[in-house]
């Protein structure tokens, strides 16, 4: 059976490589009919899509699988909606590849520049959500690569009624079909063998929860843009307007507390401690959130505080849960972000432009903020249009991914019979 | 052993990320006065090196070590002051760390820019050149990266000698003496610690060969900035003017022979090749290049073109030897191209605006040029100031590596009490 999906997913690799040649070859508007032909697939073929998410749905609940999970997988028509919008504003964006910059010329009289270019294959792998399916393929093939995708099994028919819909698309513009394929097996070595096929495969996306992207960037044998965790902090310094303090560090925790750049942890500074957080836990209280402090946080805010231990400085909650600590000065709380942190994303909450300046520079993380929520970082929030994910590694793509994630740049020259003296 | 070893190692590696944040935290003037310190301090331990060296020397010929080892082992007085000199080239490169791009305001009132930033701790792995011990060492500092250096074990003394001087010049600056540190084992497993330790270790850099290379890179679980190999074309097409042909033709595989950007297969479009090869074949048997064609080369050139094999298409010569191959247009050229090239550089010989257009955008190369030689492909050729490497990857780095291929980018956000809505 291994040998058989060895042979399977090789022979996918092989076809989605031969198509990446040919996408990229394709000008921005041949790119987006294709697109556009993919849209009014997908507006003809709702009713079997949703028809194949129903008995998705109804294979879980009969697995029983858990409540989230199939909350995830559901298609509802407004979900459906929200898909295809998001398509089309992926058509449109400004199309990244062919673009050069820095064209100049260097003293040996050859033009040097660097060209935008696709990566070539991308590998995806996600789990429950549907809508991932197009997200992704569309990213592709507006940056010219072809992708590789494997969901989630207890998505599968839903994901390949879309996958049908995008087939169809890709044919009525005559893109080859190779360029979106979907992995019709819910064999795991077929995972294995996508993340190792260096010859096929340029990047792998993981999406989905801790435990799958670990999985996947110990195995992977091919450059993975991911996402690990975001335990983002708040630095409120004894320079700051308080008004702004209360405020950012209200929306940063309670605005949504599901998500990455969601606050887990709040450091004060310790001259602004007595007076800043009593106002502040007043207002967590209101909106339930549970609170774990330090010894001098419980001190100062009493006995509903619950002590904090040093996991809790790790932890990313995902949750109605703060970890609070006062440290002394800016020193201690950039030393403590750049330790306990996931260098995601954190803010300094301050009217000091030195220290402001100084936090900026030496916090180690994908985003660094000042006077602003932690909520900010995000792909729409920045402009990027469209999100491939949020990476938290330092190589090729930090923060927030847009489209040029998929991207790189390669150098041209431009001659008239130059050689090298 | 190994688990002393491994201890050792990561003492290293936490060594270097506390250092790194001190590293991160310099300005250009304090790296720039640590430099030139390590300048001084290399200057008057000239003699100790040299005799450091000159016993590596020794050990190496009792070992029996190959010519060629030896021969790059060997620090002579002017390679000494080379070194030197590329010190002082590195002193004079502007500091990519602090900058500030793209700076711009977004509609939710947050000002969202990119700041430089360098990744932290860089891994060096290298074989018999000494001098690449204070190139990839000055390189980290003047980025503000600590570096682990892992250089060859016959080496060792040269090395330490080196590192010597490094360290004295770091202690006079005030700088960590941890920003550059030396694996003082020649034992094989600090390699792979090296190579796998996540926590301390931002990106491999590896120098040496294929072997080499290939080893790093299946067993890394770091990102390596790799160089593996160069088989460059050049084509020649229909279009072309044939006396720039002749003279691009001639100086991408003539004018250094041992490196990665030299020609190592011509194809040459079947309308010309009667007219042109011909001509440059002659100019190839005065240099005494061995010539392999095709069957249609062999037809036009005669008895003394060897019969090119499937392999020889793939294959990296580093010598003087030549592939040659007609082809019948530019699809097929291009096709060539990407499927037998190892991505590293390319060029076409045309002055067809459309050809030349095309050329540019499909093929897959770190580096793709028009009229001009392949041999142009180089971090001072391209400005860079100093060379990394030439990376064959597509992500993070491509072609020809300076400086801020040891640096990343981290989004800022300037804000004033923006919260999300």
């Amino acid at each position: 059976m291994s040998e058989s999906i060895q042979d399977y997913m090789t022979n996918i690799g092989q076809q989605a490589r031969i198509a990446s040649r040919t996408l990229a070859s394709l000008s921005s508007n041949e790119k987006n009919q294709a697109l556009n032909a993919i849209l009014i697939a997908l507006q003809q073929q709702q009713n079997q899509i949703i028809a194949a998410n129903n008995t998705d749905m109804e294979n879980g609940r009969n697995k029983q699988l858990d409540s989230a999970l199939l909350d995830r997988l559901e298609f509802t028509p407004a979900r459906f909606e929200s898909m295809l919008t998001g398509l089309k504003d992926v058509i449109a964006l400004t199309d990244p590849i062919g673009v050069i910059t820095d064209l100049a010329y260097r003293p040996s009289g050859i033009q040097l520049g660097k060209m935008r270019v696709p990566l070539g294959v991308v590998g995806m792998i996600y789990e429950s959500r549907p809508n991932v399916t197009l997200e992704a393929a569309s990213l592709a093939l507006k940056s010219g690569n072809a992708i590789i995708l494997r969901g989630g099994s207890e998505a599968l028919l839903s994901n390949q009624a879309i996958a049908k819909a995008i087939q169809d698309g890709l044919k009525t513009a005559g893109v080859p079909e190779h360029a979106i394929q979907v992995i019709e097996t819910a064999d795991r070595t077929a995972v294995g063998c996508l993340i190792t096929m260096t010859d096929y495969v340029d990047v792998i996306v993981p999406r989905g929860g801790k435990s799958l992207i670990e999985r996947i960037t110990a195995e992977a044998r091919i450059p993975v843009i991911k996402h690990l965790d975001g335990n983002c902090h708040v630095f409120v310094e004894r320079e700051a307007d308080l008004d702004k303090a209360v405020r950012i560090s209200l929306n940063a925790k309670t605005h949504r507390y599901g998500v990455c750049n969601a606050m887990e942890t709040l450091l004060v500074d310790a001259p602004v401690a007595e007076q800043f957080l009593p106002k502040i836990a007043d207002l967590y209280r209101e909106k339930q959130v549970e609170l774990r402090g330090c010894a001098e946080t419980l001190r100062i805010l009493g006995d509903d505080v619950i002590a904090a231990t040093e996991d809790d400085w790790y932890t990313e909650y995902l949750g109605p849960i703060l970890a609070i600590k006062i440290v002394d000065g800016l020193a201690s709380a950039i030393d403590h972000i750049n330790h306990y942190g996931s260098h995601h994303t954190d803010a300094i909450v301050t009217e000091n432009y030195s220290k402001a300046r100084k936090f900026l520079a030496l916090v180690d993380s994908s985003s660094v903020m000042i006077n602003a929520s932690t909520r900010f970082a995000d792909g729409f929030e920045y402009g990027l249009g469209a999100e491939i994910g949020i990476s938290t590694d330092k190589i090729h793509a930090r923060g927030p991914v847009g489209l040029e994630g998929l991207t790189s740049q390669k150098w041209i020259v431009l001659g008239d019979g130059q050689i090298r003296q």
